[in-house]
């Protein structure tokens, strides 16, 4: 469709260059029906000049510097990864702009520091830092200098044409053509996977494939290499398979595979975040270059979807949950995402509510996409954006568990549930494990990962040994772990071919939004499951969360149940003892990294910690009984080079086969350092209750300080919605439809 | 001046009362002249009529709820403690609202409430609790029991007209003057000393006794109680001397002894920001009903000065530096400040640059002093406001210390540096100590206190134990601890006699602010002396800090010295070894709440520690031997409940008797967590070296990454700016006059 626009501009513009095959120039990003509209529009589109005017002050401020391709040899965060990153991103800006502004000086640019590339390319060997599965030669890995081809490709589409065609060819052959062999056939390994690694290598491939109008190479792209010699069971850095048996390669298949139907992508919302720049710069370039593909379609139109998914993926502040793998702080304002969402809007039914987020990030694409973003925001057509809440599956099918957000009062409580499957080599064992945010800010938090990425002295800027040891560690999570040893045994081998099940999600009612979900595979023997209820009604001033984990096993059990809380402790209503030296809470597993710094024992019926974090009082009151016990916790032990924050964590700790954890969390009232003034300091829970537990049902009774009381009845068994089911408990009977029941008691 | 004019309005306004001895009413904060210029112009002046809509909406939902005055019961932050606190707010503001709006209900609000009081004063006995050397009857200290009779009085002033004549009767003897004879001659040991509890009731009494025109009770306040009976040494909850042998009491003994001629209240500015209420609103009472006092005048204007000093005490956020006893987070947007700040416009000259704390505040008094404040707001006459440099002495009469605050470069950094007296029951021990400010955030933090002020939880919200165990002591600082000792043992009767001397203040020049100073009384028989120069040129992006301290005794001591940064260590150049168990670092005085992370030894030229923190990087380079030992501490130990904040710091310590400590701390470069990129991680100073010491001169060598060197001679001895000085530093003469000598080597 596009195309036939695009053909019908060629009568009126000049200067257009057909290629051999027939593609135009440029034709990846820009069209020329855009650039005509956007040349037209100078002055006229406030934020698109905005960006425009920042992009220009940024390249001619390299221009000044001069180019400068230094011989490889750092890891990230030293001088040489630097400068190449920053040269390819200077690159396809300054192609931009040549295109845009119409002045040769951004081509001359361009054209000259492909040349001094070309120059180095052809005798370069390989990085000589060894660390990675698949180095590379301009950065220690093929990943970073697939981020250089994908640029670069961009760069060279949109001087093409001022490019001679032996200025061309020498790029092609000496440059081009052997740098996109390299990175596939010269490392399968690397290129021919299900990864977000062999995503960007697929695109890289592939639009250097178009901008040459190489077919071979956009094959190449698409569908994989077919004979890659791969051995099954390789693995790579993070210690994720290379090749699985049966599994296909090439972009279309790194489309099919990581991403559910939802669009959850089984990395996490932080590698996604990295993954979708490639997805979505090759599916624009290859719509508009190849639009019989019908790109933006494929699997039921999935690449917009993830755009969706991975926006819901984010606190009120925009920041992404850090599930798996991911750096907190990485948000919707990074530059992948302003891509993303530019090109949403452009290519999936410009949906006003994007506007919004393009306003937050304050910048746009300078191309087609972007143009449009800015056009319609100046146009007024913004409308808010609002996070709801939201279940996605995980798995190709959509049937490998998923994640579910709960959001109430307008995300003034949020819970970030997790039922997923493993999310390859990034994945944590963190089976049914949750995190708690406060619009913004985290109550239980989810560590993320233990890396500074791009922070040299930190281990190269790269992962960190901590990662493995702590932060994919199961009891560095919000969830239950069973005799000292992480789900799954800590092993990727067996958490790679399981997943949790979704038992029921309903947020059907305002006063309680609902989730509940089983995993049978973590501990085999032990059945868990995990319903959380976001409950937003006259019991609370903010929405109280409901955390309902029953485990069960014919054998008895040691269960550690940690709640990862920030802040600092206000009050409990159990004694407790500091240790006068502290030591570590075990050997493995990330025990070995927690502190003990108190020990105490619960109450027989409701235990509690009131802590402050951030001006705002929280309480945790959870249903023990005399014989659990309690620690404080602070993590930091076996760290020799500091990569860990000294984070506190209250765990509970009972031996029992089968057994239900009942845990309220509530924030409540807040302190001003100003006035110094505490409200509502205290939790407005008065008691929780098991008051019912078997294999049907498990009930819930809580009580506020006022005297009012609510019953939450779960149905384990049977969930589907017409089911009638009936339940005594002590004198009264219970009807209800569904898989849940909540009421006044 | 003002009488004046008020008499003048009295012709042509109605509805005066005279009282018997010739006052007005109101008469204390509000002028006759002051209500109709508040009445013609409402509607007209934007900020005084948002703050009087907020202030109305507050005090009709009171009404709205109804009058509470339950039998007290509770410390702070319990509900008779908030309830009566909320009271007297409330009681103020109604008395305002009547006379700005002339609507009767809130003159019969006030009436009727104060009518409750006295119906329950008469009976009353001292408060339950018995922790307060000088307990309450409505709350659990006198303190608060003043606090409420300051607002009380503004009150009754307020409506005085409204009631008849038997009403003030009953209510002056049933209820104002058995108060006002209860917080003074019935607890003469909190009334009758130098100290902010004090101040509270001598304003207390004397503005009742203006609002009653009580003669006796107005003698009262200003010169104290003749014979109070006291004992000499008898100390208050905080282990401050109720008596001091000689010393004057009442409000003018306690504008003349805490204030030093430069304005700075010899507590802090945390206290001084609560003891600045009732300075300065007794101070505008007494100026409009006892002009000839001239209050405003006495000390040579030191009332005003103090708000000059109080504010430039505070960071570029307008928060307070926590010196001595200050709870973090208190700013300029206390209730206490924006009184201070209208009343020192509008009594002070109108200074325009008030004007812009003003705004920042976004409230004004609702009495003649905040509505010339929101006037001129209104007018535009606001000016920036500009932190700079300041030396501030300390003592009644300027000669006991003081402390200095270096600002260079917009406050991109600023230094605290304390050489004070001790300050008072509040103060730390702490000589030579010094905080790093980089804008609102803290580099190397004063701990301030350890008190959760008014969270009911934590210790009734008074003072912890752990206050005085750890934030009183030398080591919770960053200054030199001997023998694990804190300076004067940590004895207030021997800190209380001793203070600190200025060796030299010059911000004369642009490039370098430096401040020295001396002690010789924190350890007797040996000297220190600290200078600390933060320096504003070419050789670091933002403003380094040179910190240069001597130590000079007979004999061998252990010297620690403490570096309290936050954040997360990114690199040291020194090898280190964490424990697997965490003891605490010693037994007393502090060192048993830190535990001991990491030990290593120094490098024998620079150490240097990098650390992250609020996403910029910093680092501090030492000049060390090989043989220093460096230890790497968390706070914490010893803490049965948590609550210390778990803080690092970086200790060096050094066998010596003759030693100079050279540091320079710098901020560089930032990290990006959306951009993932890391700018200037590294240190740009390559060496610091001391090249020179005797009883003469210090001598410091700095150079940077780029190879630019520099040298600072200090002048250990003499000081007068014409001096004539020369050193010979290996081949080079150095010529210079004044204390100092800085400049390119």
């Amino acid at each position: 469709m596009k195309k036939y626009v695009v053909l019908a501009w060629l009568v009126v513009a000049t200067g257009i260059t057909m290629s051999a095959q027939g593609g135009e120039h440029p034709g990846l990003i820009m069209t020329q029906e855009g650039i005509e509209k956007i040349r037209a529009s100078l002055g006229q589109v406030p934020l698109f000049d905005a960006t425009l005017a920042k992009v220009q002050a940024e390249v001619d401020a390299e221009i000044e510097l001069g180019i400068d391709t230094p011989l490889p040899k750092d890891f990230s965060g030293g001088y040489t990864h630097s400068r190449h990153k920053r040269n390819f991103f200077i690159l396809q800006k300054a192609g931009l702009l040549y295109q845009i502004l119409e002045d040769d000086k951004y081509a001359d640019y361009v054209r000259d520091m492909l040349f001094a590339y070309e120059a180095m390319y052809k005798h370069l060997p390989l990085h000589p830092q060894t660390r990675s599965y698949a180095r590379g030669k301009l950065f220690w890995q093929c990943l970073n200098d697939s981020n250089w081809l994908v640029y670069v490709s961009q760069a060279y589409d949109l001087v093409y044409n001022y490019l001679s065609a032996d200025e061309r060819s020498r790029l092609e052959k000496n440059l081009f053509r052997p740098f996109a062999d390299f990175i596939s056939l010269e490392n399968p390994q690397f290129y021919n996977r299900i990864h977000n690694h062999s995503t960007w290598g697929n695109a890289a491939v592939g639009m250097m494939g178009l901008a040459m109008d190489d077919d071979e190479l956009v094959q190449r792209a698409l569908y994989g290499i077919e004979d890659d010699g791969l051995e099954l069971g390789t693995k790579d850095n993070d210690g994720g398979f290379i090749k699985i048996a049966g599994q296909k390669a090439g972009f279309l298949a790194n489309l099919e595979q990581p991403f559910s139907p939802d669009g959850y992508y089984t990395e996490g919302p932080y590698y996604q975040r990295y993954a979708m720049y490639p997805f979505l710069v090759f599916a624009q370039a290859l719509n508009n270059v190849r639009p019989e593909l019908e790109i933006f379609d494929y699997k039921d139109g999935v690449l917009l979807k993830a755009v969706s998914a991975m926006i819901s993926l984010s606190d009120a502040d925009g920041e992404f949950f850090p599930l798996n793998d991911g750096q907190k702080g990485m948000s919707l304002n990074a530059g992948s995402v302003v891509s993303a969402v530019d090109i949403a809007f452009h290519f999936g039914g410009n949906d006003p509510q994007l506007l919004s987020i393009a306003q937050a990030q304050g910048q746009v694409l300078l191309d087609d996409a972007g143009f449009a973003v800015a056009k319609a925001l100046h146009e007024g057509e913004r409308q808010p954006f609002t996070r709801t809440s939201i279940n996605l599956s995980d798995g190709p099918d959509g049937t490998q568990g998923g994640v579910a957000v709960l959001r109430q009062a307008d995300e003034a409580m949020t819970v970030v549930f997790k039922y997923s499957a493993q999310g390859l080599s990034h994945g944590h064992y963190d089976k049914l494990s949750f995190s708690l945010h406060e619009r913004g800010e985290e109550v239980l938090q989810d560590y993320g990962m233990v890396r500074f990425v791009n922070v040299e002295q930190k281990g190269g800027g790269n992962y960190l040994p901590e990662n493995a040891s702590w932060a994919k560690q199961s009891i560095a999570h919000n969830t239950l772990v069973q005799d000292e040893t992480s789900h799954f045994q800590g092993k990727y081998e067996i958490g790679s071919q399981h997943h949790s099940q979704l038992h029921f999600y309903d947020t059907s009612r305002d006063d309680i939004h609902i989730v509940s979900a089983t995993d049978t595979n973590a501990y085999p023997g032990t059945g868990l499951q995990r319903t959380m209820a976001l409950i937003n009604d006259a019991m609370t001033d903010k929405p109280l969360l409901l955390d309902i984990l029953r485990a069960s096993s014919d054998t008895e059990h040691q269960y550690d149940l940690p709640f990862h809380f920030l802040g600092q402790v206000i009050d409990t209503n159990f004694d407790y003892k500091t240790s006068d030296t502290l030591d570590a809470l075990g050997r493995d597993h990330g025990y070995q990294h927690l502190f003990v710094e108190a020990t105490g024992a619960a109450q027989k019926d409701n235990t509690r910690l009131t802590w402050l974090n951030n001006k705002k009082f929280y309480s945790l009151t959870a249903a023990t009984t005399g014989t659990d016990a309690l620690m404080f916790l602070r993590l930091g032990a076996n760290d020799p080079q500091f990569n860990l924050r000294r984070a506190p964590a209250l765990m509970i700790r009972r031996n029992a086969r089968n057994t239900v954890f009942v845990t309220a969390i509530e924030s409540h009232g807040g302190y001003s350092a100003v006035a110094e003034r505490a409200t509502d300091a205290r939790s407005s829970i008065a008691s929780i209750k098991g008051v019912h537990d078997d294999a049907k049902y498990t009930a819930v009774a809580i009580e506020n300080v006022d005297g009012m009381k609510r019953l939450l009845i779960i149905a384990n068994a049977d969930t589907r919605d017409a089911t009638e089911h009936s339940l005594r408990i002590k004198a009264d009977d219970f009807r209800w439809q569904g898989p849940f029941h909540y009421t006044p008691q």
